[in-house]
């Protein structure tokens, strides 16, 4: 928010706990005051959760991107200069179907011992996940798409997605597209993370990858992270953790949410204040005077942020 | 098989033909040799397969693993000291259950459009695959070993899995058991490999992780792999594919096969031949003279086997 301000962003916050209550009948649900906030502004920026341990309590997460429908979870993973990590110049993004497939909840106990669980693939979702893969590609400059499956073993549902993927690849004949198999995917990913550009995929695999692809940058808290809805809606969020055993120390290092937040400006249209936010961070840690310990640096929480306010209001 | 008659590994070799075959009924099968050889010797090193494309002709990799019952794949990924990837000191074994889980193959379609796969898990073959990588653990002097689950998604199948690795666990006090997210794996695996030693975790996420490791140390060209069965049977592979593309031009690395050969020697109990094959591979890579395109020198495969074999004979 103080970034925001020395930026003269020109939106007004509104302040919700999303902490998950329940409602009549039991039904865990997102208390009305946001729920209502959320369906009018249509945009949200979400802190990183903890789940309470009460018994029966949902993911928060999980509970978020049911409500509001969210089915794309995208995340840029751009390297970061002055950041070390084994690998320079990756460039790409993960778009994970954020609803069904592996996370479809359904489980049974067929009997003593044995267990499964349901993956559900849909072609209503594998399509509206495609297309929006593709028109990412388009709108955001990129030039090819990746489909990430693995329909040699799950030939009925992976190959119910890929078939989408490749009817909507029809429509997009400036996108490149190729498929790929996960685990040539992750074996690529490691060895020349550079070759790939958007990839899309099923719920699991979207969130491995998107994991394993924030390494390769250095981790989530350095990571972006957007959840789009239908209608409009979206949410953008840190992924990381609640690190709660440095809580209030002004320690926290609170770059992956700064640059949702940029990516949540870009999502609202206003190119020209995320460039400014997102440069100042980066200078920021290009420079390596003022970073938290987690980027290797000795500063507060505090001190990095007014560092980039700094950064943002000499930019005038 | 040069490199074993120069080294004088006093073993006999049976070449058998793997390709499936229809037999009674259709039922794609194992040819009866083949079978034969296997039951008898119970001990199969396989080279790269491609499947053939009939319709209907099943993946003879999962045929394989079915026919014999290879409940567990393992891969050690050990980084090879010359051959230069981002990662050093990598030293860690995958343990994939292989014959359950996603790899089911019961698929269904719901209604038009909606199609479900099962993920089965059972008590019994996760027991199994548990108890195998802890007596793996002790046996190869290894410290400790983490189940990869997803229990917080899929909380009656991994929680299945994750339930019979704890149970396991206490009957190995000697080894240290953690559990791990698979997501939290991939990301902490690029950013540091060498804080991870026995992996153990169910058939889809081995498939992945085990891909995702061999790219840490070179690829698939280097990672040997063997599959253990049920009663002392067991097959070891090179997992990479078949390149048709160099196929008779004395081009291929054979690195993969023959690591996976020496996994074999270890697990015949035949330790010493299995170290000096090992020792002369690892020596040939790190002299860097006779190498194949792959690795990064000019040699054919035949002078790079004979590179070996010269090493083998040197040592005697
Ligand atoms: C917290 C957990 C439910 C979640 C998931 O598995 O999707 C997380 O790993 C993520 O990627 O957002
Ligand atoms: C070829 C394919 C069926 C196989 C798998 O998915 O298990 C392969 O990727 C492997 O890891 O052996």
């Amino acid at each position: 928010m103080k970034i925001f301000e020395a930026a003269k962003v020109p939106i007004q916050w509104e302040e919700r706990n999303v902490t998950a209550i329940q409602g009549p009948g039991g039904r865990w649900m997102i208390p009305p005051d946001c729920k209502e906030s959320m369906d009018r502004t249509l945009i949200g920026l979400k802190g990183p959760l903890k789940t309470p341990i009460a018994a029966g309590h949902p993911s928060m997460n999980l509970l978020l991107r049911k409500t509001f429908d969210l089915y794309a979870n995208v995340r840029p993973c751009v390297s970061i200069e002055g950041y070390k990590t084994p690998y320079t110049d990756v460039d790409l993004v993960t778009i994970r179907e954020n609803t069904e497939g592996e996370y479809s909840g359904i489980e049974h106990i067929i009997v003593d011992g044995v267990v499964q669980s349901i993956k559900l693939i849909t072609e209503d979702a594998s399509r509206r996940i495609a297309e929006y893969a593709f028109e990412y590609a388009r709108n955001n400059q990129r030039n090819s798409v990746t489909a990430v499956h693995k329909a040699n073993i799950m030939r009925m549902s992976d190959g119910l997605f890929l078939r989408k993927c490749r009817e909507v690849a029809e429509h997009f004949k400036d996108i490149k597209f190729t498929e790929m198999y996960l685990d040539t995917v992750c074996l690529n990913m490691v060895q020349d993370p550079t070759q790939f550009d958007v990839l899309v995929m099923p719920n699991l695999y979207g969130d491995i990858l998107s994991d394993l692809c924030a390494g390769l940058i250095g981790g989530l808290g350095v990571t972006p992270s957007g959840n789009i809805g239908a209608n409009g809606v979206a949410i953008f969020e840190s992924v990381h953790g609640t690190a709660p055993d440095i809580a209030g120390l002004d320690m926290a290092n609170p770059t992956a949410l700064l640059l949702s937040a940029v990516m949540m400006l870009r999502h609202m249209g206003m190119h020209d204040y995320g460039k400014k936010i997102e440069t100042a961070c980066f200078d920021t840690i290009r420079d390596k005077k003022v970073l938290t310990g987690d980027l290797g640096g000795k500063s507060k929480c505090s001190e990095f942020t007014e560092e980039i306010c700094r950064r943002v209001r000499d930019m005038d």
